[in-house]
């Protein structure tokens, strides 16, 4: 194996020739960029009193939790969080793991009994994918939002123990599931529907306690809620919520929770400080609707291809990886962060740009940089007849 | 499957008559508690530059790192880490993660080739073996710490792609892995070997650059470095570090670097202090020998079955699980926080008190705390015929 370096440099070389090389661009503090790339949906990562909460849990317990939850790892901090976030989603009980990647890998493997089949959907995100693989469950991956596909899958398996597994706000297209269909089809088939949340939390739903909420299905007994709590919350970490025999069951035997090292104090302490000014963010929901609604309207009217967003997350169709990989550039150019999603990161083998609006950007900045986006667009962008 | 809820409950009744309910103790800022069970071997967590470091992160970025690396998650504050990361280690480069345990899932998977098999130690660490299972490599297990069977495996699979997995110090007992000896097999067979050194990094090696540095192991082209933030440098994090193609194959291809929010810029803010301090703490680390010596030698002279600790993490044999929670529990009402170590979080079928030491509790609360263990042992602790 003295070889693998000149291997890996050789799948470098044919993902470079490809238009797929991804570099990392490190920020300064203040980068004076428009941000249409983040995932802050609410502006509440440098809200004030989030960085306050967290800076006073900082001097209070130290940086790290210095411990896994079962050890020394959970603080109060820990446990007001998760019973504020219990109380936010409806559910009985909620548990936080120190990422939403970690929190789907347990909750997945936490709901699987022998025998258990999942079904996928194919939009589905890499951590969810991961779950179903690590688990070791038989899974069967869907066609994108088709209930129809999902029914046909838990009727192939009767008698067997299935879960649902499923985006609410899909992280690249931002489209909402078929939630209330798809619980109708599980709860028929005695399956459970696992529901991750993380572009809905925040930003969706009855004071913002997200689309699982919003479809009327938070507290029921066969519903488990996944989420990140690094977008809307402005923080980081993960959490699952459901029935407490759930929590229970993670906390004694899921693997993610029990041998990972805890969420810093201080993140949890700001992540709470952020869950209540987001139940009380009404107005910036509303301001967040508006500009969502706003950035459609003027990219369509440029000719552009461009999702049809339920949440704050809007793709637009680029002609090709290299075009949008350039398209991106030149907004990074004239001062606009965009997102560049390109295969394998696509959930098909199309090429976009993905935008994601915030509310705690000043309105004008926001509104020059949809216009900047636009005005960048490279030329075959503008067709519906788009390269894949 | 409405009965899901009755299974789950059926199975936290088989593990509580068994004596293997597990429960939080969230703990408040200042618990008073002498801390015998924490992994900030350095006391850095709550060191005041480490602090500082962290808040002034925090007022100049906000609290979450708001996207994932390759979108606005890269900031200043962790290619600054990450440089440092490398240069402390020793090699080409380094990339840091959310945790260890996305760091491990995400260098097992890029380490992966068609046809590799993965040989790893029976005492290795969850992350590592769902690292394995998630990359879906054919994986032998050897004893532990046995080279003789390693190399066996590996000639087993001539012409084969192979790692060798394997921790530094186990997390469990605390045993070095015989490091030098694994990596002359590796090499003799052309297979990689990857070293997870989350319990080695600031408490051994040459400037505390860990267990790898220390065997003279670190820069070689086959070896892969992995661990995490949150022990030594009392934060929160993972790194992998290693040649610089991998850490290229790890920014473009890694799941669970690449589809994972960033590390908090505050927290790579404040470990990045932690490694200044962790690097010049040849005092630190001089103090923790004496005391792990110390404690060694204390629970020895009560007849206690204590493991051969290598670094900072102490092992001492219990009579079995319920005497394993009743004697950690004497200890915490007497204000001692103590690890506590049942199957299935065990390596092998024995319970224990895991005891981990460090430099920054008070060095009188040290001893007593040592005594206090001694002194709230189960009688039967102190034969060597222990019950499995
Ligand atoms: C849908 C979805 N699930 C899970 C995650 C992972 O959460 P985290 O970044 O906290 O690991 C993300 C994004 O990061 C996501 O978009
Ligand atoms: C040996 C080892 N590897 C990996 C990890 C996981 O690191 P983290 O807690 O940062 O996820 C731990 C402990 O938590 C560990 O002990």
């Amino acid at each position: 194996m003295a070889d693998w370096l000149a291997a890996l440099d050789r799948r470098a070389e044919l993902r470079a020739k490809a238009g797929l090389t991804r570099r990392l661009h490190p920020r300064p503090a203040d980068d004076g960029m428009t941000d249409l790339a983040g995932n802050d949906y609410l502006g509440l990562a440098t809200h004030p009193e989030v960085t306050a909460a967290a800076a006073a849990a900082l001097s209070a317990y130290g940086l790290g939790a210095t411990g896994s939850r079962l050890v020394r790892g959970s603080t109060d901090a820990h446990q007001a969080l998760e019973d504020e976030l219990a109380r936010w989603l409806g559910t009985d009980g909620s548990l936080v793991f120190s990422s939403g990647y970690l929190a789907n890998l347990g909750a997945l493997r936490a709901l699987v009994r022998p025998r258990t089949l999942l079904v996928s959907d194919a939009h589905n995100h890499a951590s969810l994918i991961d779950g179903c693989r690590i688990s070791g469950a038989e899974t069967v991956v869907t066609a994108h939002a088709d209930v129809a596909a999902v029914a046909a899958a838990l009727a192939a398996a009767p008698g067997r123990p299935a879960v649902v597994v499923t985006e609410s706000i899909f992280s690249v297209d931002g489209d909402l599931a078929p939630l209330t269909r798809l619980h109708a089809v599980a709860r028929r088939h005695g399956a459970l529907l696992l529901v991750d949340d993380a572009h809905g939390l925040g930003v969706t739903g009855p004071a913002g306690a997200g689309a699982v909420a919003a479809a009327g299905l938070a507290g029921e007994p066969d519903v488990v809620i996944t989420a990140t709590l690094s977008k809307a919350l402005g923080g980081a970490g993960g959490v699952v919520a459901g029935p407490a025999e759930l929590v229970r069951h993670l906390v004694e035997t899921g693997r993610t929770f029990i041998f990972d090292t805890a969420l810093p104090p201080a993140v949890a302490a700001g992540v709470h400080a952020a869950l209540r000014l987001s139940r009380a963010g009404d107005g910036l929901r509303d301001e967040l609707a508006e500009r969502v609604a706003l950035a459609v309207g003027r990219l369509r009217a440029a000719g552009l291809v461009v999702s049809a967003p339920d949440a704050a997350v809007i793709s637009v169709t680029a002609p090709g990886p290299e075009a949008a990989t350039a398209w991106a550039a030149a907004c990074r150019d004239r001062g606009v962060a965009v997102g560049c999603f390109r295969p394998p990161s696509t959930p098909d083998s199309r090429s976009r740009l993905r935008l994601t609006v915030s509310a705690g950007v000043p309105r004008a900045d926001f509104e020059r940089a949809v216009d900047v986006v636009v005005e960048c667009a490279p030329v075959p962008a503008r067709d519906t007849e788009v390269v894949a």
